[in-house]
């Protein structure tokens, strides 16, 4: 059975079909710069030849009728008629305290979806639009949402609260939610199936251009570096992470800047990217060796960071199985790791330099003979355990 | 010699006299509420009887005009004039990065402070004028100023960078600063002293109705909790300690608050107060005690909090000798010292409940024998701190 993975965001739309349970993917493929007149579309059958198209697309309904007509294509087409597709997985970014479980779309479900609108003004009606459109252009598909939030509601409160005023903390639901939970899901539960068992402490790095770390014991997350937005934590590629919350007071009231001015700046302009120029792993690492100090620094500053979590949540455990490197610098950045994992051998991670030498397509161990915990490196695969979810629960 | 230390806050005024090197007390008390109607004066000498009158006190200069008619009375006094005076001791909130150590008040050093008033706006221009009441009531004596931020500037750039774009970080001077620097400089030179070495890793834990963690290396803090403010890193009596910066952002622009509200929120209605209604550790250990569970998630959280800091410095270190509990709590609650040391065998860290059972007068080692660990609690004494720190300046 084929389950088209659905990712809509607000100018841009991701797409993957992978049949289940074979995890084959049938197509994938994008469309950006909805509303724009040099809108992009790419559609990839994996038996054919692919499309790479430049014009306007003016809404995310004209972006997935077009794919529509790909997909039914005589030539490079997967599917007879649109009714051929009986189930579609779509991300959502927020399922706030709602949701803790994938869930079938039904008019309660949307109806919740938009309740969360303030709590992710981007991207929930992104993902909504997306539901939406699919309904429209796919009647016989079943659609069901998985929420990037989900995985993170089995934290417990010590870990999830903030020491807010009761009342304000609850009344508008200000807590710690957590994100790229799909990930930190697949990549704890490959792991688990790797050690032969869930009785596990595991901390689970995602580290892409955005980045979080996630504690996760017996299969279940108890911590979590994100937390009412994806903004805290890790320092990521233009986000600050964890920065003291008077800064912002401080730039507002003594320095003049507007909030929209520090919301900018904190998301967009800081992280890797504001304190050296650049964002991209391989860059930074480029530069570093190439004596850039502030990128060196940058580096330092970065996996320092990491460590420090890492520290945190072996305290939090009260122990450590294994630490599991996932996403794009995590899979694919032998110094990162090195950097993250460098004198640590007080917590048990042994890094073997030789091992670690890889941009890991599958599952890899990386640590010494020695090291009482195991480095696993996973490639993640969050379209898949999408697609996984949709099928087990249907 | 005596040196005279003086604390001066807006509105009050902590002092007290030591004689150096014998580091006997000569005097201490403190004057409240300046300014109001119901000012509180209060004179305590070592070998006389205690003054305690309730009066209007106008200014800090009246008030230390009396503190001086007092100093030098017949009966009770300590002075036989002001000029027998050659000492005082004025703890300053907030040298930023211009004030590594300990100085000698000069019009340079007084202009430096008065530039560093944007960083602390509640505490240096009190300070400044506690000096300036001095100079004049104390012309033979020479004044020095001592630190709270001092102590944290051998923190490295790893440590006390954010993440924000470099020109905004520098220009902005927006970086860890660090607080609580005397206290922590005062424990972590006597817990050295025990262990009969400098060469040592400690994580100091301030834990009064402020509160903040360092980690100490070789006898130099290399990183801390609280930020470019005080109100980050652990959970206070009344700040949120460590919270996402968009939580801010979140309640100006989208549920109406103001600057101002919020900080007030952050600073004086958050934490332990704002999640329970009480701030003190011992009415929120005997509320827990008593079933209030608010009292009892609190708690949790708070230990959990100080656990993750602990792990994160473990991490910094890549080790631990020793683990030093000071200040209010920290010295005195058995129950919060137990929940903060439980579950932390991984990291080497156990707790002798029996040995714990104490509110410590002096140093005292509280670890089990197979502890690898040593767990210390040593009385903080920020005013012999400063004392000493102006005895051997001069």
């Amino acid at each position: 059975m084929n389950v088209l993975v659905i990712n809509s965001g607000s100018s841009s739309l991701k797409y993957q079909m992978i049949e289940m349970p074979s995890e084959n993917v049938v197509c994938n493929g994008l469309i950006e710069r909805i509303g724009q007149q040099n809108s992009k579309f790419v559609y990839n059958p994996i038996n054919g030849e692919g499309v790479e198209v430049e014009s306007a697309i003016a809404t995310h309904k004209e972006g997935l009728s077009k794919l529509v007509s790909y997909l039914l294509d005589e030539r490079i087409g997967v599917l007879k008629t649109t009714d051929d597709l009986k189930l579609i997985g779509h991300r959502v970014v927020h399922g706030g305290s709602t949701f803790s479980k994938t869930r079938l779309v039904t008019p309660e479900v949307k109806s919740k979806i938009k309740d969360l609108f303030s709590l992710a003004p981007l991207h929930n009606p992104a993902n909504l639009l997306g539901i939406e459109v699919c309904e429209e252009l796919f009647p016989a598909a079943k659609q069901i949402v998985v929420f990037d939030t989900a995985f993170h509601q089995t934290m417990p409160s010590i870990a999830y609260k903030y020491a807010l005023p009761k009342q304000i903390s609850e009344e508008k639901k200000i807590r710690v939610y957590g994100f790229h939970g799909t990930s930190h899901k697949y990549v704890s539960e490959k792991a688990n199936e790797f050690l032969g068992t869930t009785n596990t402490k595991l901390i689970t790095l995602h580290i892409g251009n955005g980045a979080s770390v996630s504690a996760v014991e017996n299969g279940k997350c108890v911590d979590h570096s994100m937390g009412f937005s994806p903004t805290t934590g890790l320092v990521m590629g233009t986000r600050t992470g964890d920065i003291d919350p008077s800064v912002v007071l401080h730039l507002i009231k003594n320095l003049g800047y507007s909030v929209d001015e520090v919301s900018n700046i904190l998301n967009k302009e800081s992280g890797m990217l504001g304190m050296t120029g650049y964002s991209d792993f391989r860059d930074l690492i480029s530069q570093s060796q190439n004596g850039n100090s502030d990128c060196t620094e940058a580096l330092e500053l970065y996996a320092y960071r990491v460590k420090k979590y890492i520290g945190a949540y072996v305290a939090a455990m009260n122990g450590l199985d294994a630490l599991v490197f996932t996403a794009g610098a995590g899979e694919n950045s032998v110094d990162l790791r090195k950097l993250i994992c460098n004198q640590l051998s007080y917590l048990g991670i042994e890094l073997d330099d030789n091992l670690n030498n890889i941009r890991a397509k599958e599952l890899v161990e990386v640590q010494t003979k020695q090291s009482k915990v195991k480095i696993i490196i996973i490639p993640t695969n969050e379209e898949l355990e999408i697609a996984k979810q949709c099928y087990e629960l249907i």
